[in-house]
C-alpha cells in the first residue's frame, strides 16, 4: 500500500502511533479525533496514503465511505446523538491539516454549540450560469 | 426507485423542478446549490429517496460518492480552486434543511470567508476512553 514515512496518519494505520481504534478492514480504519469538536468526533482514514479525495480509487473510496456509514451509525446509537456532520476537507485552503484524506464524523446533539453551517453568500444568475458551465465543460 | 412526493430533491431528480444540472448518472445526480457559500458550490445526491446517510445502501453510497469525486475534480480545475469542503449534515440537530440525502461540495479560495472549521472543544482521556467503548460495543 502506498505510504509516506512522515504522515502521522500512515504511523497510525501501520500501528507505529497508537489510536483509539473503533473498526478496521482491508483498507480503512476509523479511530477517535483526540481534539474533538463534539462527543465521539471520530475519523475514517484509507489505510494507504492519498492526500484528497480527488487521488483515491474509486474501490478505496468505496470502502472508506462504507466505514464512515458502519461508525456514524454506531455513533448515533451509542452516545444516544440526534444527528452528525460529515466533513473532509481537502487542500490548506480547505483547513485540511493533515495531508492524508480523512473523514470527520462529528456526532451533534440539540442544543450544543458546534458551528458548522453553510451560510449562503448569494449568486447571481449570471454567476451560477457560468459556473455551471465551466463545472460541466471539465466533467 | 424510492421517491417522496413531498420532497424536493426527488422532484429535481425526476425532472419535475429544473436544476442547474452538472451530472448525472443512473443513480446519483449533481447540481448547482442555488444559495451558494462559495463559488462553484454543489450538491450530489441519490436519485433515490433517503433520508440520511444512515439509509442509503452500499452500492448507492458508492456510485453517490464517485459523482462527488467526479464533481469536485472538475470545479477544482474549472475555478482554480485552492481546495474544497466536503460536507454532509443528517437529520435537524445537525443543520440538514432537505430531508433527501445530499452532499455538499463547497470550493474553496485562498482568503475567502467561508467559515467552516472544526474547532476542538478538547476533552480528557476518560471521555474518550468511554466514547471509543460505547461505540465499538455498537459496530
Amino acid at each position: 500500500m502506498p505510504a509516506d514515512e512522515n504522515c502521522i496518519f500512515c504511523k497510525i494505520a501501520a500501528g507505529k502511533i497508537p489510536c483509539r481504534k473503533l473498526f478496521e478492514d482491508e483498507y480503512s480504519l476509523a479511530f477517535l479525533d483526540i481534539e474533538p469538536a463534539s462527543k465521539g468526533h471520530a475519523l475514517i482514514i484509507p489505510k494507504s496514503h492519498y492526500p484528497t479525495l480527488l487521488d483515491i480509487p474509486e474501490m478505496e473510496l468505496g470502502r472508506a465511505i462504507a466505514t464512515v456509514q458502519k461508525v456514524a451509525a454506531a455513533a448515533m446509537k451509542a452516545l444516544h446523538a440526534d444527528g452528525f456532520n460529515l466533513v473532509q476537507n481537502n487542500r490548506k485552503a480547505a483547513g485540511q491539516a493533515v495531508h492524508h484524506l480523512h473523514f470527520h464524523v462529528v456526532p451533534r446533539f440539540e442544543g450544543d454549540n458546534v458551528r458548522l453551517t453553510l451560510g449562503s453568500k448569494g449568486a447571481m444568475e449570471s454567476e451560477l450560469a457560468e459556473w455551471e458551465k465551466k463545472i460541466k465543460e471539465n466533467i
